[in-house]
């Protein structure tokens, strides 16, 4: 199953709306097949595994890191798969919540005398699918926010000074870390400020996640890095349904995707933001600041995981704050995260939390 | 030596003036003595060690974690003692930087045909002496700055709420820091806001640091813990020779040593404090803020060490920074310092840098 774990998240970021899935057909204590979701969602891990068995599905046990599915769509359902290529038992590591699946991929197997066993990995197989799980229980993708911050929690000087803060070993993690994510999300405020490109670079690795910009008004460079590679590499704009009509086709043209969403106060409201982006079929979004989207994301709990990268340098009270004004008013009501895990990347300090 | 190291590290806090040295004497591969500096600086190491080996240190090994002194003060110097006792070698992990001692402790052991070697366990001693040395160097104190943070790097929510935001391991670790200084230290807007008592507590412990306070004024409460406990746990006073000549007379009344310091622009010269404080005799100094003497401490460069710790809460950009302005222009200009080690405390994250 560790195997299949880890076979099934070589498909994440790559895989959206479909979940990363890992499969491994043993027999006779031999590998015989081994399978993940293909870029785009299909094939899925078990087809790919069981095409590479062939005959020797016969009587094998197939791992598989999520519930097979049961619906036709694109491909037949990998339950009825596994059924017809004789394999003799199925261990599965978490049961699928989807409504289409929930529990009859198990039903269907254990209907054929096939012997399956659930559970095995699955607090590993819950945590690399649970951008699939979020989407699917509330719609909205799981949200991971990161800050690469100074000593003192400054993510730029006054002067908006912020290459580099953390150093090159962080920013390569970084970079992994996008790649491994349907899309990476910032605010308006920071692609009109850093003309961000979003981009996994330096890793060799070809596929790109989709560029997420929030911004209400779309006032955003239309000579920028987005806007020139919006034609190759997706950019998707969360604006006011009230944003300039000819800066909406102006994108449009552009080759972005926009998805107009419901406003709360004076801000893009969150909540619909993040329904909207789970209903484009985004199910991972990397949220990379600045600290006005960052905040209104906290303040709602929508942020399901905190990666903090701490530099040993300090700014000072000037600098730009990670996360900008929550109007708190107590300690206790603050939001609080669990340390999953903490180490140093290069000259830097790696912090991991998830909602506590 | 690691025990030596380990015995020295007891009197750290305890002993300043002098070095927190610890020795352990070594016959036929059998500990016969051990010892290490007492607290307010006497006996010796040597002295305590040798006391205990009796006629079992002729012809012994003595490990000790600094050169052995050679000036005649309220003792008898320690280079004579291990003469005079007949040990046949001498391990010293570093050579004294003390003008009054500087090689000749050296000179007399092997004067006197002891066998000396300089070295074991030398980069641990130069850190676990770094207070005397830096005293003895330059003057001043070595200066650790600790923090407690939120995520986002805020010390205080905007009403001035700190409590707590680190959980009690790190709290309770905090305290045992406090109790290998000489001083703990903090700003007046600290003593004023927080009303500290600035001890160390449930740990069984009895020896207290000095207190020590950065006011020009000397606009503290009068009715405070400091205040209070004046006349019980030392306070130390840094203030401007213009502050209210009652009010330096009523802390005086209450117990306190006051130190006056120059005045730069308009604040305390932190040069000036710091000299002030080893010219009183400390040798580690550790600050616990507020924001406004960390940024001035910090600007000035003479922060030795950087202790933070981080929490899993965000408290948005309205907190109170950790670290106050400190007029920086570019990020190239920013104090850069050094990861050392990095490690969970309960549920936060405690990180330990150095100058750079």
């Amino acid at each position: 199953m560790a195997l299949a774990l880890s076979l099934g998240r070589r498909g994440q970021g790559r895989v959206w709306p479909n979940p990363a899935v890992g499969c491994v057909i043993v027999q006779d204590g031999r590998i015989v097949g081994r399978g993940w979701t293909q870029d785009g969602g299909r094939p899925h891990a078990e087809t790919e595994a069981l095409r590479q068995a062939g005959d020797n599905a016969r009587g094998s046990t197939a791992y598989v890191t999520l519930e097979p599915c049961v619906h036709h769509g694109k491909t037949p359902p990998c339950a009825e798969a596994l059924v017809d290529a004789g394999v003799a038992r199925v261990v599965v590591a978490v049961a699928d919540n989807d409504a289409r699946v929930d529990g009859k991929g198990l039903e269907i197997l254990r209907a054929a005398g096939i012997e399956v066993s659930v559970g095995e990995g699955a607090s590993e197989a819950r945590r690399d699918h649970a951008g699939f799980f979020t989407r699917t229980e509330v719609g909205r993708p799981f949200l991971t926010l990161k800050l690469a911050n100074s000593f003192d929690g400054r993510i730029a000087t006054g002067t908006g000074e912020s290459q580099w803060i953390t150093g090159p070993e962080a920013r390569r993690l970084v970079h992994g870390m996008r790649s491994r994510h349907d899309a990476v999300m910032v605010g308006g405020g920071t692609a009109r400020k850093d003309d961000p490109s979003l981009t996994v670079r330096d890793l060799g690795i070809s596929h790109q996640p989709a560029r997420v910009v929030v911004s209400r008004r779309l006032d955003l460079p239309l000579m920028g890095k987005l806007a020139r590679t919006a034609s190759e590499t997706s950019v998707i704009l969360c604006h006011g349904a009230d944003a300039d009509h000819a800066l909406q086709k102006t994108w449009r043209d552009l080759g972005a995707t926009l998805l107009p969403c419901a406003i709360r106060g004076t801000q893009l409201d969150p909540a619909d933001v993040l329904q909207q982006l789970g209903a484009h079929g985004l199910t991972r979004v990397f949220c990379e600041g600045g600290g006005a989207l960052a905040a209104s994301l906290i303040e709602a709990d929508f942020v399901d995981e905190l990666v903090g990268f701490t530099a040993g340098v300090v700014i000072g009270a000037e600098g730009l704050p990670g996360i900008g004004a929550m109007g708190l008013s107590k300690l206790a009501a603050a939001p609080r995260y669990a340390l999953q895990s903490v180490r140093h990347v290069g000259a830097d300090v790696m912090h991991i939390w998830e909602r506590g």
